[in-house]
Formats: C-alpha cells, structure tokens, sequence
C-alpha cells in the first residue's frame, strides 16, 4: 500500500498507533508543566510546490505564512502566549541566500507581531526547499481558561468562525491568474486586495482567544470546542463533529462570505473548501458565543451542534449532507 | 551569494541574526519555565540522500537514529528527562506505508528506551523523503544541575569524551562495501558489528549527564562546557574552544578508538571527523573529570583547555594545529 492510495486521514490515523491514545487528535499537544501550566507544542511543514510556489509568495510573506499557520494551530488550541519557534530549512546548495534572508525577515516579523522569538533550528541541504516549523506557546491561566478541543463540542452548542472564508484561495487565484478578465473586474478591488493579503500575510487568530476568555460569561465553566479552518471551514466543521461525537447543521444563509464576495460563482465551494484561510472554528454554549460575537464582529454564527447518530455536517435547511469532495488531501 | 558558495557555519553565522543574540550558539535552546525547569528544545533535519540512504539503514533503524540523534542534542545540553517529540514527515505519494511504519516503529523504539512518547507532528507529500524532528526535555533539577554550554569551558579544564569515536563512520564503510577485502578481513568481527550498530543504533548519552550530575564533588559548582560529537570529535572540541575562548589541546595517545580500530589507515582521520558518533565532549574541572572517567569507565581524558589567543584545537605534543579539513560542511 503506498501512500497516494491511503490518503491523508488514513495515513493519520495509523500514525496514531504510535502515540498516546488521544494524542493526535487535536490541532497541536498539550503538554502539562510542574508549575500548572501548559506547553502547547505544534509542527507543520511547508513543501515548495505543495504548500507555496515562488509565483504566488514572496520569500518574506513565505516566512510570515509559514510562522502563521504555525501561531494559528496553537491558536486552535487556546494558546495566548507565545513563546517562538524552530525551523528546520531544507534547500538545494543553488538557492539564492536572499531567499533565505527573505524568508526568516518573514518569520521574524510574525513573531515581532504575534510574540516570541527563533529559539533554534536546523539547516540542511536537499532537492526541494522546505521549512519545517515547530511552534510553541503556553495556554493562558487567566479567568480559568483552559485548552480548546475538537471533541469539546456538545449538542445545542453554537457554531462560530471568526471571519470570512475563502479569501485566500480568491487571492491565490488572483495571483495564479486563475479568474477570466471578466470575473476579475466584477470584483471590487478593495475585495481583490483583501484576498491577496489574506493569501499571503493571514492572521492566526490569538486575538480571538484573549476575547474568548475575556467574555466567558461567570455561569459558563470552561469548554470550548474548536479547530481553526487551515484546510477549509468545512473539513473544520466535520472535524468538530466527528471528535465531539455531534452532528452540525450550517446555515447556508450565514456562509461567513467577505461583502461582495458573492458575485463569484465559486463563492460557495471556496468558502467552504478553499482553505488556508486561518481563521477559528468554534462550538459553544449560546450565551457564550453571543457574548463573543457581540464583543468582536468578525465572529458570527454560522451553524450548530445537534444530537445525531452520524456525525457529520448537513445543511440547516435541507438537512442534505454537505458534499465531501471539499477539503484538502495531501498523499493524492 | 548561494548557500553553496556560503557554507554551513557562514549560513548558520547570518541565521542567527534573527534570533536573540547567543540563541543559537548551542546545541538546542533552553526556555525557562515558571516552575523554575528549564525546556531543552531541539530540531533536526534529515533528508534522504544526505543524512540517510535506503541502501544502508532500514526504516526503522532510521526512525531510532533520527530520534536518537535528537535526544543526543537534548543531552548535549544536560537534558535528563525526555518529554517526546514532533515529527514532521515529507515523502513521495508512492512510498510504501511499510516504510513509513518502519521509521514511526523506529522512533517508537527509542522513545520507550530512553523515554518521551510522540507528541504530534505533520505530513506532506515531496520530491524527497524527509524527517523534521523536534524533541523536548528538561534538564534535571537535582543537586544543582544546570545546562551545559559549548561556551562553558575555561582554562584549566579537562576534555573528555564519553566514547570511542569513529566506529559510526566505520560502519558506514563497511555497509557501503567501501573498504578494500583485506583490509576488511584485518578487522575483528566484533569490531566490525560493533561499528555497524554504532551506526544503525546510535546511543544518545543521556545517562553520562545523569552521572556527570550525581558525581559532582561537593565543592565544584555546577560549570559544564560541552556539545555532542554528532558532526566529528573534532568539530566539537572546535566548537568548544571558539565558545569557550580557549585553545584546546588533544593527546593524540589519547585518541578515543575502539580496540583494534588502530589497524585501519583511516582510524585518525575517522576518529576526529567520521562523525554521527553521538558522544558528549565535555569540559571539566580536573577533579570532577576525573571522578566521572572513574565511575564511567566509557569516558576519557582527550585533553585539556588552554589559555590561549587563538581559540584553535592543536596537538599537545607538537603545538600544532589539526587540519581544518575534517569534520561535515552542508550545503556544498
């Protein structure tokens, strides 16, 4: 059996075997600290002509990117506080030292931005270039946070996200040259613009956690199921509901859509599967998500948790299964 | 420039600009924590073709060396206490599972050996196959153990090394067919599997730190130089006296071979630069140097630190300097 024919889940899952039960279910670990707190410990790699192609990023918002789709899994995890990170470097002996210089100026400015420093790493020569990030930060201790989980969700809970979705994969597109003239010029440029920057300098969502804690109303006791959308708002969304054991209904009227965004007839299926867009995907208590929304309008609802025997992702209207087509698979 | 044209340690030099300053000068990073425990943190990179070859390890001998030299690096800092690893694996989608078993199956073996569980990690499909580990540890906190610093090292001090050296690079030769057959029949058959599992199974010497701390005379503070010899015996006394601001002299009757190894031509030269032998050099006080060579009859007196201008590695007898030649250069 090769790895192209398992596919990624699979592939994930027998790597599992090899870890604590429970231990790779999640966005990144938790690891547990003598003092009370908790390390938060998470690794991705990014492989040039899978994850980025010099066409699209610059070696500098290449560095930031790949720094951010760091902070963001920690993020998906409750994490606050950063700490820094490691970077393992491959690339051939003719890559120019600018892309280096360019790349770690990216890095850098993530972490002036989002905290923590370069703590380490390692350097080594190869065919393709590479970075591979390990990121690590603590959760907070304040108002009695706690992690964020896939399986902390629970019928009747709220589903949350905390921005548009398919932003990235429009301004991949844009950049690729993808879109015909057409399509391009019924865009609003303020939206084209947006898109690009959301392609090549997103935002992992710390911010979000700092408000989450912030808002918990006094009655609600931590729990927060959650993910960010790295591989899309719907992989997210099947995720929750597969580890909380919950069916989600999405309310197709309330597709987290940037304005204008609409006018693109790929609308639906890059905000529901174009990925990379680094936002939070949240299951919680009403009164809590209300408070959320309320507090940062960037959060809104966008479906909910219910008690089904299949845990998967359906439309609120229709109660039709999503298509699940949607989402990335590395390995294919 | 090109990183060919830069070099490893030119490359690593300008790296280190983005991180703190003396961030990257050891071996891994150290991050103190709250409880007053100090995180040892560490990533490697191996690449198929550079670090490893499918002709001379099997997969799961790769997963324990991959681990192993990690953990050797966590050592090299005075880590005791392993907490696991991350793992982030690259490889073509038509890599059979089975080898992909066998590296997690090897990682797996010497986790349970030595402690720590995987922690989490990452996969992608590219060009090459791939690990990025980062391991994490703590150092110990009993009788007053502290880290252990290339730049550690004073004048005065003993060199030691807790091995033979170059029985890694001797069996690299032997499972590429590079020695000659009479020289190969010159060798002991001991020797010669000796040398074939100090380079399939490397041993990352966490138990000379945990013996270097329990046998602390009384009145020597806690001050160790050291670094692990994972890029030549001889790169790590380099490394030494550059951080230490010392001259180093090595005995050349001193010279860490195993028995019999004497009878090869190559035995100096691979004894100083074979390297991947995953031993720690150390700097020590005379008296506590001692003591451990004492207790660990592994370790041995390889020479002494000077005062000296030029914080260069020289042969005692002679005063002169070894041949600069020796050890890994990345990247050319």
């Amino acid at each position: 059996m090769r790895l192209q024919e398992l596919g990624e889940w699979e592939l994930l899952q027998r790597l599992s075997a090899f870890a604590p039960a429970g231990q790779l279910d999640d966005d990144a670990a938790l690891l547990r600290e003598r003092s009370g707190r908790t390390l938060v410990v998470n690794t991705d790699v990014l492989v040039e002509g899978v994850h980025f192609s010099d066409t699209t990023v610059s070696p500098q918002d290449l560095g930031w990117r790949a720094a951010a789709a760091n902070l963001s899994d920690l993020a998906a995890m409750g994490c606050t506080d950063v700490g820094g990170l490691t970077v393992g470097l491959v690339a051939p002996g003719d890559t120019p030292w600018d892309w280096v210089e360019g790349v770690y100026r990216g890095l850098s400015e993530a972490l002036a931005r989002y905290g923590g420093c370069l703590l380490g790493g390692d350097c080594s020569s190869g065919g393709q270039r590479l970075l591979a990030i390990t990121a690590l930060g603590h959760l907070s201790t304040e108002r009695g946070a706690g992690p964020i989980r896939r399986g902390d969700g629970r019928p009747g809970d709220w589903l949350i996200c905390s921005g548009p979705h398919g932003l990235s994969r429009l301004g991949l597109a844009l950049l690729q040259g993808e879109l015909a003239q057409e399509e391009r010029d019924g865009l609003p440029p303020e939206l084209q613009e947006e898109a690009i920057r959301a392609h090549q300098r997103p935002r992992p969502r710390l911010d979000v956690v700092q408000e989450l804690i912030t808002v918990r109303p006094e009655h609600c006791t931590w729990r927060v199921g959650g993910t960010d959308s790295s591989d899309g708002l719907q992989l997210a969304a099947v995720n929750i509901a597969r580890a909380s054991g919950c069916g989600v209904l999405l309310e197709k009227e309330a597709l987290p859509l940037a304005p204008e965004f609409h006018r693109l007839p790929q609308a639906e299926r890059w905000c529901l599967g174009g990925g990379e867009d680094f936002e939070l995907v949240l299951a919680l208590e009403p009164v809590w998500a209300e408070t959320l929304c309320a507090a940062m309008p960037d959060c809104s609802r966008i479906g909910r948790l219910i008690d089904a025997d299949a845990h998967r992702v359906c439309w609120a209207d229709s109660g039709e299964p999503l298509d699940p087509a949607a989402g990335y698979c590395h390995f294919q």
